[in-house]
């Protein structure tokens, strides 16, 4: 999926901002991650204002990189539901610190009380939880 | 430093990609927290190609929010010494955890072997060691 003559070092790091880093695509891995926003438009809903163009954009670019798997709609045949692989999944240490990160140190940063209250009390079951799919359960958001 | 018409949402994730969401900005924060580089000159040799345009405003940018500090060099009148503030240092669990999650999830990423190790054992004192500033003398990169 990757251009080989594109990558512009073997950095993990660096090469990791080549599929996530912009504005837009980790507010869509947060989405499928702590929400039950599955489809096109319920991300055009997020609250941030993404247009439909970078929407589109994104979605393909998750999915070229194995982060997002799409599927068409059980029951509305134009549709297509979208949600995190194993690999998207593998993201939630990476957001969950970054979130706190977020949280400690900038003004008017809010994390939902249930997800703030496992993240400092017991992180590991928080990850588990996530994999486990039980977020809409838990109503994090 | 933020303008508070511009904030998008409250979400702690929203807001830590208004600063650290795009494809460059991570980059400076790693040179920082794993090598020597200290020096404007220094961030345009790191390989990934940075233009001096972006760099000029990625490191305002950071001055800005607090993550890092820029000081007159104490031998070149001329020149600036930039480092990671506190808040800045605490970005070192989120940068493992994406390093980790590039390095076991995309081709071509590759972790120094001495951070591999230590970030595989004893995450704790990995993070110890950045903050305490000894990664020059570990030599990481």
């Amino acid at each position: 999926m990757r251009d080989q003559n594109k990558i512009r070092s073997n950095c993990a790091i660096s090469n990791g901002l080549e599929i996530l880093g912009d504005r837009w695509t980790l507010l869509i891995v947060r989405d499928l991650m702590f929400t039950n926003r599955r489809e096109f438009s319920h991300f055009l809903k997020a609250g941030e204002g993404i247009s439909t163009n970078i929407l589109s954009d994104r979605l393909e670019k998750l999915q070229c990189f194995g982060i997002i798997s799409k599927q068409p709609h059980p029951e509305h045949g134009k549709k297509f539901i979208y949600d995190l692989t194993e690999q998207g999944l593998k993201l939630a240490p990476t957001l969950l610190e970054f979130m706190l990160w977020s949280y400690e140190t900038q003004q008017n940063s809010f994390i939902p009380p249930k997800i703030l209250d496992l993240l400092q009390k017991d992180r590991k079951k928080l990850v588990e939880l996530i994999n486990q799919r039980k977020c809409l359960e838990m109503q994090f958001f």
